[in-house]
């Protein structure tokens, strides 16, 4: 019954679409469509590949300006492209340079304490963590083209650096060696960066899924703040292991003679300090600049404090000494041969990743925000050529910072201008500043570390992985476990191996549906998702939900034959008459490859000796074109393949019906 | 104009539905839709997991039948689940036994020869060719579920073991070390194929590409046959490497001293004579047990010919000594610790990856060919079962053979049954006449395999790869000159690489495409594949080919506002009014994670900063739950959710258009 519906329905659309167009002559009874499923010409094999390699490497299409351009235009955009503050520098003006000073003057005063605490992260002297705030972001301004990021020394990527080159060098004992490894890791992660971005790899980060960064970030977060209860709590003799379990029996360990109650007694209260300006921060958006320039506030008071106290004579530790001047040169210092040329290049890759991925999400989120068009690949050389002279200046891994960037877009920043200011006072408290800092206390830094990385703890986003995804849910829970308790890079092969996982998975078991006729209409949907769908009967409707490749063309044609076995022995215990025709869906089909034309192959095989009529319903142009090459359109006969469902069921004669 | 036609049609196509369910109750001003988009009731987290977890581990449902079972009948299922043999058992009988008794006699004459010739190939006695053809069939046809396979060394496989186990050993100098490798590889090729079988982990081998391993067979077939130059020619001091670089060197180098006439009389007119019972075959597939026999054939023949002119004496090489006797057991020869335990592991896991491939895809053809289910996973764990056996009883790997797989089959076996056959005679072979082919010359082995592996190279198959995808192609060519010019590994390792790539690909560039409307219709094609198909003004429509996971999500934004600027800028150029609404097409979007749903999210702000208004046209089950779940529904509009594209267009109000 509901057949006839259908097909009462469906020809009098064919009767309308009829009318409509008159100038089609077709024989309503052997051919009742209008439109037959398009073949579109083969394309030539050169233009095929150039299309599919532009497509895949050149997504933004990033030559089409240049088309119809003079020598000199040519020029100037290529200029541009490399350096986009020659494009932005020519309207640059007084009322947007306002905005950057007070952006890059308030990232500045973040910075510089924190630039000094995470050097210590990665084991480095602090005029390292100075340094890397000055070359850089002004590298930076002139080859990158987001406007938002602030560029220097991040928390994760100090905390990954200097777990890593700490395996491999004592950076007490042998500290020469150390940082001259750290500098060749900072040149391979340019390098990285940079052959990313040039040879438009850049697409390779996006494996690091989202879910899997939310779950890195926050394990990082809680590590880093750990390490951090040295400082805070004023313990000597500290593990150098980063996990959880090391870190705790290393602070319950020296519970009764290793504290030191005077540094704990600032590092708390400041703090407190500095999370309540956190929080304020975060009520009142218009009062940014609290927690931007609290740490700064801390500095001074803390240092100012120990500095009339003498509280470094009873066992609080102090910065002591931060080298006056700007960097000096280190590319001597970079291995090129030797043991350590092959170390550098496995944590240099690393970091370098893990600094782009930073980045680009950074970029990424201020760009939609501001709805600017981003380059992920001009970015990555930006970033890339940035690190490699960075390398030459004494500078470690530098990316964009999370909450810095955040500072510097709510303080309205309008070009990478801020980044220059920033680096212009950062050369100032270099040159001019770095006594100022002896007796700044090394719990203030712990403090200030903490309340940074706090942020990077995004209960939110966890809670919505939870609610959207429970496989995201995984993923990002296993990167954080394995970071808290194994190691950073543990965490971070969790992270890309459930990535993968996902990827595996859903290229080897796509999804495929039952569908049925939405009464009264020319639709066929899935019957799970719309209960009012009814199956046609005699006729089982199968809808493929992916590309047919080697990895799933074995499972698809099973998952088929299994829908049809399983129908066919509901139907003969309701008594129902069996099925005759299989329509398989493939709108969802977007490519086919020799394995899936063979499972197609078998597939109707196995359907002529269940005496089962193969049907085909609107496959996409590549697949047509491939159907045709290899024959098989022949095979399962031209006239099988239909522009949609509806056609192939109005085909189905209904004197077969029982 | 063309708007116009589609509404009309549609709006005929709504009154005919209207008539059919005149149950449904709707004002036809605000809601001129029969059906809404269904979303599906959530389902219980753990109902969703397992039911994923048996989707993708238990896609055969093997469990169905235990069902309702009684507790004896449960007990014979899941030994007929394990011995499959107690199920065909039953129905044995005398008819059954003829064809299996015949089949098994014409395998048995042609592995004989080839065992011999084979286990050279992997640098071990002849003997030991034999064991492998004597208790793992035995095994698996208790075990294995295929009717049609025939069990047993086989060439590619023994190439690989043998080119893998002489760069840790001397095969010559030390002999005795090199069996002890070789079991202990054959021991964890055994556990690995087990493992995968028994964590229904089978699907993994679906990674390796058909195109890839016709690539890869050809490769190991030439080399193959190349390193039969050896024993072909009668040259004695042969290179261990197997490249063609390195093997025609050594060819040539010894041309004019080190080649034997009387071999290469021997050896070449053998040659001859099985290329020409091999063409014989193929013309009359009746006499398909001429070139099953032929090489039985040769060695009586030639083994009577060296005898009676002693061409042993005149440097014709013989076998000269297989050692009498079935296997002896070799369990305490394999290592379980020592540095050989872990090169025994890897050579091992590849070489059993390796012959579970072969296996799996003979199983599957003869599968497809007879009609018949087979699982996967249930093969695999009877393969692995019989390796393991093996290796504790003095054979090497074993796996279903190409060749003497479509012998069996076209000798009309009925069951495993012919396997257990094949095994008698071997049984027989190594109890009474291991000294009969004393005299056997090694030129007649090298012609036997060399005339074995030609069937490897599938012309006919590359060609077709050609025609059908290109990318298979280079994939196939990739594996072929890898194994050819390096090595069989690095053949290998080219082709999973090239197979990852594209699968790669396939997740990081989805294809979308701009549809329009087939004139006279309410349906919507690819406007690139129906040239016919008309666009509708003001209205942009998208379709997204591909679930939108992180690896995608970021391309998929970009590439979709990409199209709209293209579209404004051409519509802008020829004076045409702008685009007012994006409908993305999202039938073909399966599934959608985190990330998704945050371009998605960015896409709409986008769109809103760009005045265009989002309409998304029947997204399925799983994204519907998660736009809802993640409150993007919301944001975007319940109401700019639809059924079709063509319901979509309806809504746009006609007054906004020009």
């Amino acid at each position: 019954m509901n057949r006839d519906v259908t097909d009462e329905a469906a020809s009098k659309e064919m009767d309308t679409s009829m009318c409509m167009s008159p100038s089609h002559d077709h024989n309503p009874e052997n051919l009742p469509y209008v439109h037959k499923v398009g073949v579109p010409r083969r394309q030539n094999l050169l233009k095929q590949f150039t299309a599919s390699v532009k497509e895949t490497f050149f997504a933004g299409n990033p030559f089409q300006p240049f088309k119809g351009q003079s020598r000199l235009g040519k020029f100037v955009l290529a200029l541009q492209a490399v350096f986009p503050i020659v494009g932005w520098g020519k309207d640059y003006n007084l009322a947007r340079f306002k905005g950057d000073l007070i952006a890059g003057l308030t990232i500045a005063s973040l910075c510089i304490p924190q630039d000094i605490g995470y050097a210590k992260l990665a084991n480095l002297p602090p005029q390292n963590g100075l340094y890397t705030s000055f070359v850089p972001p002004l590298i930076y301004a002139f080859m990158g083209s987001s406007r938002d990021i602030a560029i220097g020394p991040v928390a994760v990527v100090s905390l990954l650096l200097g777990s890593l080159l700490q395996k491999e060098i004592d950076p007490v004992k042998d500290a020469l060696e150390y940082r001259r490894l750290a500098f060749t890791a900072t040149f391979f992660a340019g390098i990285t960066q940079f052959t990313l971005g040039f040879f438009r790899l850049g697409f390779l980060i996006d494996f690091l899924s989202h879910a899997a960064i939310v779950g890195f970030m926050g394990g990082a977060a809680i590590t880093i703040a750990l390490q951090q209860l040295k400082g805070l709590l004023g313990i000597s003799n500290f593990t150098r292991k980063t996990d959880i379990v090391s870190v705790m029996r290393s602070v319950w360990g020296t519970i009764h003679h290793g504290w030191n109650w005077q540094t704990m007694a600032i590092g708390i209260s400041f703090l407190a300090f500095l999370l309540l300006a956190k929080h304020i921060g975060k009520k009142n958006k218009k009062l940014f600049w609290v927690p931007a320039i609290a740490p700064m506030v801390c500095v001074i008071l803390s240092t100012f404090l120990v500095y009339i106290t003498h509280a470094d004579k009873h066992g609080v530790q102090i910065v002591r000494h931060i080298k006056k001047g700007i960097n000096p040169p280190s590319f001597k210092e970079i291995y090129f041969t030797g043991k350590y040329f092959g170390k550098g290049f496995r944590i240099g890759v690393l970091s370098g990743m893990i600094g782009l991925t930073e980045a680009i999400a950074i970029g990424r989120t201020f760009a939609a925000v501001k709805d600017y068009h981003l380059d992920g690949n001009k970015e990555m050389v930006a970033l890339g050529t940035m690190n490699v002279v960075g390398s030459m200046t004494s500078c470690y891994v530098a990316t964009g910072s999370f909450s810095r960037s955040a500072v510097n877009f709510m303080a309205g920043c309008n070009t990478a201008m801020s980044n220059i200011v920033m680096s212009c006072v950062v050369f100032l408290t270099l040159e001019f500043m770095t006594s100022l800092f002896k007796y700044t206390p090394n719990a203030i830094l712990a403090s200030i570390i903490i309340s940074a990385v706090v942020g990077l703890i995004d209960v939110e986003a966890v809670s919505l992985l939870w609610k959207i995804d429970k496989f995201d849910f995984v993923a990002c829970m296993g990167a954080f476990f394995g970071v808290i308790f194994a190691s950073v890079e543990i965490g971070l092969l969790i992270a890309v191996s459930i990535s993968f996982a996902k990827i595996l998975l859903q290229v080897t078991r796509p999804r495929t549906a039952l569908l049925g006729n939405l009464p009264g209409t020319a639709v066929y949907r899935n019957i799970l998702q719309y209960p009012e769908a009814k199956k046609v009967p005699g006729i089982l409707i199968v809808r493929v939900d992916s590309a047919i490749y080697f990895s799933n063309s074995n499972y698809i044609k099973e998952r088929i034959l299994r829908w049809l076995t399983d129908e066919e022995e509901q139907l003969k215990k309701k008594g129902l008459p069996t099925i005759q025709y299989l329509v398989v869906e493939m709108s969802p089909v977007t490519d086919i490859d020799t394995s899936g034309i063979h499972a197609f192959e078998e597939l109707y095989r196995s359907l002529q000796k269940r005496d089962v009529q193969l049907l085909l319903a609107n496959p996409g142009p590549v697949v047509v074109n491939k159907l045709h090459a290899s024959k098989i359109a022949t095979l399962i006969g031209e006239s099988k393949i239909f522009l949609s469902v509806a056609d192939a069921v109005r085909y189905v004669p209904k004197t077969e019906e029982p």
